[in-house]
């Protein structure tokens, strides 16, 4: 058993995090953190938790970190990069589930997000969190930056072909998330009231993500995100022109020689019809597509659940990883469908 | 044509009374209010709204009023009664739509508001806006005070029994609202992630509104409401005891004596599974009622949209009957249904 | 005041048309028929519909259409083109909602519908019902086929930069509709536990109104529709390619030039985040549009309601042409937003 | 490992058992049955399913059954009267979770569910799937009859109240399910369009779970039951009356009696506003309640996940006894809430 803390354990990604954990085999959970909520207990935030309650939530100091194994990041963007050094005088594995140290590039990261970075000597420390790509690496690193939920589908999506060059260098990506996606944090567009029964684009070719999924695909990436009224999902469609014609058995094949083994991928490739609910309440990633008759174009199709897959679940991956469990452990989850 | 003006012209009741009355053919929009938003147009705080763009929101200002014939004043609880005195000196028809002169005695709203009644020697002054109670007072009246939403569903769904004094002293009422009952000020509970597949009690025995019902149906109100995840709508059941043993038809009877000729109330007594929808985008309260065998038990169903019966259409409705307008101008709704 | 029946009158077309027909000045509702409810009246099948009680649904019969001015077809695909011959013996204006009229080469409709057509030679007495492009022949027509839902979306939205041809070939629209698209038939896919929470991806690069688009913008389009968990509402990407540099400006005086004087054509240019609420309940097409930086890349994003402009208010749009009504007759409608 | 099979399972209960028992340490399931279906894979019917397609999905033949160890009946009400008594000469536990073998008196299923029933000599063979009521019972039984979804709610939320006496003989229940409950058989009031954004009322005191809820708690019960627009769970207010004036100690003391130390029972005393999403993927009851000042008036509130207290995961626990497993197995699940 090792000793994992939360910092941030209040949102909803700390709390999926929380629920993935608490059934995690090989873990305790020693240590979580609040700003809003320091000194109480979890269940006092939400009332369907009543587990942990020998825990007070506490306020995250980093120079006074508990004994900890591993330590879960739930927090903003724009945060870690200034406290990073200091976290990392600790003895501990460090997942941060931020930006702040997804992009290798710092320059990339002011960019996108406008604000100079504090950390960049540390950047090179951090292995991103994408086990079917860096599973290697990750194996041997104290430190992961966990990707962001929309790079997740469309990285996964398209990664096979990347990797085997069929594919011209720009595309274009068309997102839908559940509102999950956009945190507890209180703004209009995110009351009830107004995302349901409506689906809105935004940050149209401007989303933070989009520095993530260039610098991993190597292309220049259209990304146009919705939100879509549901709590949980991310379906992307990726269009894509193929450099020479091919059909679509040798499209499969690519997938299948780099996924077949993968415990969180799932080929859909007899769906025809494919929706977020084939893997809401997984860590799986879904992957169909479609090709356009006589061309060259083509759309995959990446489903993913955001808070898992897209996620809390990535982040548990990532640390199961790290410390030598079982890739599965706690993961082991099937889509209610219903 | 008159000029009205609406005082918090940005909250759901707000655009909601913005819509219908720009539709309304004796009306002329002329004074907007917004603390939130004052000096902008309405267009740039709901991009969807793309009229009365000569006229900017400005902020309230009771010793500034403009000419006007009619102001509605779609403000929080606790507010106008502290200003009332001082707009009444207008020469102006006045119709609140908060609760501040709902309750005859100012007790009766000290208890429920905690707050000490400022002006509680107007409230004789205001007719509480139920044209089916009180349609004579509020045609020769200057001063109207709307009902809240849930009592509507309630007074007017019970109103003919009590009339006939038919129903024991105690009742319960189970209504369930959806989330623009609860406004667009920014809470957790009602984020899109929070409401969304959940339905959820609320200030079970003590929600505000239990004032109004008891007040004018003369009973004891066990009153529990929820939110249900939708925008609009209200199902308020209502559970009471018969005096005597009656037979169904003896109940219809009452019903069609009291609302007969009522232009925005529908009894659905063919139909066995009332729901919302029959009422949404409506000014209509529709309301049938079971009888359990054998037991003078009976419950009342009656729905309506809480935006419209239950606010802004009320309060147009009442406008209609105090300016001598033809009852259902602006008024002239169908629903959807989907 | 003219007479008008509707073959079809009890599907969600049907009582769209039903609900705008009702509040039209001009009109009388005489005929309204019904495969499935025939014998019945209307509120027997829709509880909330109170009016209209004095006609009866009746079973559609060509050789039996009582005296009308217009009578509209909200019926399936296929069905029309078997007897539009005989019906148009008839003296009267015929809106066919339906696809049978739409396409000017039946070899495309037996492609797409896969069934031959039996009434070829009637079809260049249809006209397209798209005001915005056809007004005049409209005006002199007595023979309407209303267009698609998201053919309407697709083709308003791109119309004016094509007809200045400064757009590639090539076209991707990836497009949302909410459920009322896919019509009250019963499938399990339009279940609510099946739709709700959930996006999902369906008849990629096959759907049938591609044959619409592709028609009038003289393009190649790769269509890929989904399934939004919402009741109404279409929003439509539509990823194209300038032929040469242009500048934002240049784009939005080519919208100018073509739609600033349309009733119903909404051009949202100021609005970042684009939503489907912006327009459902009106019989407007929203419109705006994002350019990648240092690229010919756009998306156009176009808004409808997919049961209104996309469907029976177009209708009626094309109804007021023909009948040489105020176009806006019956139509003046807002947003409820919430 | 024991064998167990289902037949029904491509029911919504049959896709949540089989979701619960493959995760289920100590079972293996051999046996699937769809009268839909037969042939096919059960990735066939559900593509989210890529577990268990060494199987075939079966015709159920009470003739032909394999070697089992427990088999599930997840069958429609009026089904497994008319071949228990051949199904019981195989040597295996059933747990039924239709409604067949609920009611004690053959009577009661007559008059409510309008067939004769063809083994009511069998009927006190079964024991009603309560653990908390009948856990003895179970622990020596081969043949459950799962309760229903709605009464679970209400026998459990009033349960200890009854034991204790102290409950007047006549109550009523205002309950409310997500659409889950109403199963996946086609019908229009559960598609998506007019399920969504509404709630209504059905069955008004003549739903046919009033039966178990009369027969387990020895009262007269007026039932109610909606559909909200959700997918899963069920709130019941039950309003009764006291016989003496207690106090909420007196109360709270009484369900902790009987309740503290019951595995799937939470008592949210603590919580003021209970929801349906504190229990929302658990096999948990969630039980508070509330007195009216003054007077006797109780409501109780109880919540639970239709699909797994309500059914499939009863009936594991069910299992779990009766075949001498701890308790818990395969049914330790939180809540994601979000």
């Amino acid at each position: 058993m090792i000793k994992v803390g939360i910092v941030g354990a209040t949102g909803y990604t700390g709390i999926e995090l929380l629920r993935l954990l608490w059934q995690h085999s090989e873990v305790e959970i020693s240590y979580l953190t609040s700003q809003k909520y320091a000194g109480k207990k979890i269940s006092e935030v939400y009332g369907h938790i009543d587990y942990l309650n020998h825990l007070s939530l506490c306020l995250f100091d980093v120079n006074n970190i508990p004994k900890l194994d591993v330590l879960f990041l739930a927090v903003p963007h724009g945060n870690s990069h200034t406290y990073m050094k200091q976290l990392m005088s600790n003895q501990l594995k460090i997942i941060d589930l931020s930006a702040d140290f997804r992009l290798n590039d710092s320059k990339d990261f002011e960019k996108y997000y406008n604000v100079k970075h504090e950390s960049s000597e540390l950047l090179d420390q951090f292995v991103l969190g994408f086990p079917e790509i860096y599973r290697k690496d990750l194996a041997s690193s104290n430190y992961c930056a966990n990707p962001g939920c929309y790079s997740t589908s469309v990285i996964l999506g398209l990664y096979p072909l990347i990797k085997e060059k069929i594919i011209e260098s720009q595309i274009i990506v068309d997102a839908k998330s559940g509102l999950t996606g956009a945190g507890r944090s209180l703004k209009e567009n995110t009351l009830y009231c107004e995302a349901n029964d409506n689906i809105s684009v935004y940050s149209v070719f401007k989303h933070r993500h989009t520095a993530e999924m260039n610098q991993e695909l190597g292309l220049d990436t259209c990304f146009v995100p919705h939100l879509s009224p549901m709590n949980r999902g991310i379906l992307s469609n990726i269009y894509c022109k193929t450099i020479s014609n091919m059909d679509e058995d040798e499209i499969k094949n690519i997938y299948k020689k780099y996924y077949a083994n993968e415990p969180f991928i799932k080929l859909f490739f007899n769906i025809p019809s494919i929706s977020t609910k084939y893997v809401t309440g997984t860590n799986n990633c879904g992957i169909n597509f479609n090709m356009m008759n006589n061309s060259n174009l083509l759309v995959v199709h990446s489903v993913i659940d955001n808070l898992i897959k897209g996620s809390a679940g990535a982040a548990i991956h990532n640390m199961n990883i790290m410390c030598g469990f079982k890739e599965n452990t706690g993961l082991v989850l099937q889509s209610p469908y219903i």
